[in-house]
């Protein structure tokens, strides 16, 4: 059952997360097989095999499932009908039914509900009534959702006084959604854990993000958090990892509010490696990336130990201009992704600095350390 | 003259050492295209692009060249003759003279000579009656070497009291070698460390390495030596790096004798990564194989700060059998090369342990961390 080395893992999407997969599952040993749709995709300039395919190919993806050992996906909006038709032919991992349960907002809300897990005050949304019913429920300002396929912000929109609902629900594609009330957070901070199929469980510590446009720029390690809220964060993404059954790594975004008494606010889970766990792949002595594959092959996890404070920074669009004064800066950890096209707000790469406290040897006029 | 990212990187060699330059690589943003004579290289199963060649196949050679923009090699025994047409058509990093000095233990000896670098005593050896001769000079025990293509102890044989001596220089295959005077250390180190295009210079601690059947077996850092001592280990690699105009990285191996006044020896210089510098993976901000391709890229060099003290065990043979409980080891990394053929002997992998004082945030129950 459990994958050997030098066997094969197939992974669905080849951006970088995907990429960042692959090097880690290389460093174990491991061949992989990367499947995406895009034939510019940088996770294939690093994969031992290839296929460009549409995820509803089927024929494509049997012929995929036939080379590789164990399956996994770079990000959750693979359609559930792909993950299902896989997990007939391969182990797939993090497993269908988790992959439903956190692509649909309504369900993931309705999931840690059941859970007794705070999450901001929400009403599901089918048509224009629906939304008007919703915002005199929720009140105003809301946050309109599409249920499905949203990500960086992408499918949602405030609504604030004056607010024209029926303009704003055409303007998420009439789409079913999800009314949200806005948490007053004082940070926004994040879970990367791991779970192994035997159950076993790893957490990075507790994360501080800030996001600009909806996107991440910025990640800190350690939050500042009393050290009872991060412990309830942590808590809070084991309980959610244990009741999915899931295998492999999630993040699991949180609001945290100015009341010592309240505890965070579950704002969204992603059933994947996350852009808030990259500082991992220099600051941790194991990556999520790493961790995600020893989780999917039914390997132990490794340690979530930090080597020092961390700051993560995303190099967004024109941002990548800056690599070169990047690399020559004392102590930063610099990771490119390879894609050739620079987009304003685009992923193209990231640093990391890592400070502890040891101080290096220095050879006798050393210009450089 | 400078590389960029999405830039490709030639390789020569597509072993272990290359499948880690591929990652490095990889991670700044690099396309890979590796060229190697064994169609089961393990460093293919991560190249973007892939030759397999004969390092005198002039037409293969300049296909691969006409794809890449700048070209290294993993190991040192790479062909002068391929090196030097390579020169002819793209930058080679290190240069062909570098690689022509340190793969002749002769010249290499002579080189260290010309800087005042102590060595053992050593004659160079071209025929049986010369064998005689140096013998006659160095005395026993003595170290028969051939000058050119030796690693891992292939190559050499020890002269005894009563040792054939024609015999000897027979088992060498009569090819042209050198007779080493044995140095009575108490510690074999190394020094890995980078130079830059422009000059500058980055080394990381010293490492202090225990050989099993002339195999490395395991590294620590930092070495247990004097600090003059470790500051004339790195003052040495610096001086060796300079006067060589190197660019990339290199190990220089080192014996430390009983005698704090005595600087250490310098047994032979490596022009490429090296074994001993494995832990910097991750044990250092910057990996020593990411410090390589920053270097023949034109680029700055990263920070060699370590993370704590570290200890490298390679998994030689069939000790990747271990694998799997060396996963579950807390705080091991596990790096395994994806060769499909365990052979005696044969490196499959390494293990790397980084203490550092630092307590991890563990979540309430956690069953692992």
């Amino acid at each position: 059952m459990a994958a050997q080395p030098a066997d094969t893992v197939g992974i669905l999407g080849g951006g970088q997360l995907g990429r960042m997969l692959v090097l880690a599952a290389a460093r174990l040993g491991l061949k992989t097989h990367v499947f995406a749709p895009e034939a510019d995709s940088p996770a294939f300039d690093v994969a031992a095999l290839r296929t460009i395919g549409a995820y509803d190919d089927r024929e494509a993806l049997a012929r995929f499932a036939a080379t590789v050992n164990v399956i996994t996906y770079e990000f959750e909006n693979i359609p559930a009908a792909t993950a299902a038709y896989l997990t007939g032919l391969r182990p797939v991992y993090p497993a269908a039914d988790a992959l439903a349960v956190t692509q649909d907002r309504l369900s993931e809300k309705a999931f840690l509900g059941s859970l007794g897990i705070p999450t901001a005050p929400y009403v599901g949304v089918d048509d224009a009534g629906g939304l008007a019913r919703a915002v005199a429920q929720i009140g105003r300002p809301a946050i309109l959702k599409t249920r499905r396929f949203g990500y960086d912000g992408k499918g949602q929109t405030m609504i604030r006084e004056g607010s024209d609902l029926a303009a704003v629900f055409r303007s998420l594609g009439a789409a079913p959604c999800i009314l949200e009330g806005v948490v007053p957070f004082v940070r926004e901070v994040s879970v990367v854990a791991a779970r192994a199929i035997d159950g076993s469980f790893a957490a990075y510590d507790v994360c501080e993000n800030e996001h600009a446009h909806h996107v991440l720029s910025r990640s800190r390690v350690p939050a500042a958090l009393a050290p009872a809220t991060a412990r309830q964060a942590l808590a809070i993404a084991q309980r959610i990892a244990a009741a999915l059954n899931y295998v492999g790594v999630l993040a699991v975004e949180m609001f945290v509010i100015d009341d010592p008494q309240a505890g965070p606010f579950v704002n969204e889970i992603a059933p994947r490696v996350h852009n808030s766990g990259h500082w991992t792949l220099d600051g941790a002595v194991t990556s999520q990336f790493e961790q995600h594959i020893r989780a999917i092959c039914g390997w132990p996890l490794g340690s979530a130990r930090r080597h020092g404070d961390v700051e993560m920074r995303n190099l967004l669009g024109e941002e990548v201009g800056q690599w070169r004064d990047l690399l020559a800066e004392k102590g930063a950890c610099v990771h490119l992704y390879g894609k050739r096209e620079v987009r304003p707000g685009r992923k193209m790469g990231h640093v990391t600095f890592v400070r502890s406290e040891r101080a290096p040897v220095l050879p006798p006029n050393s210009g450089q350390n």
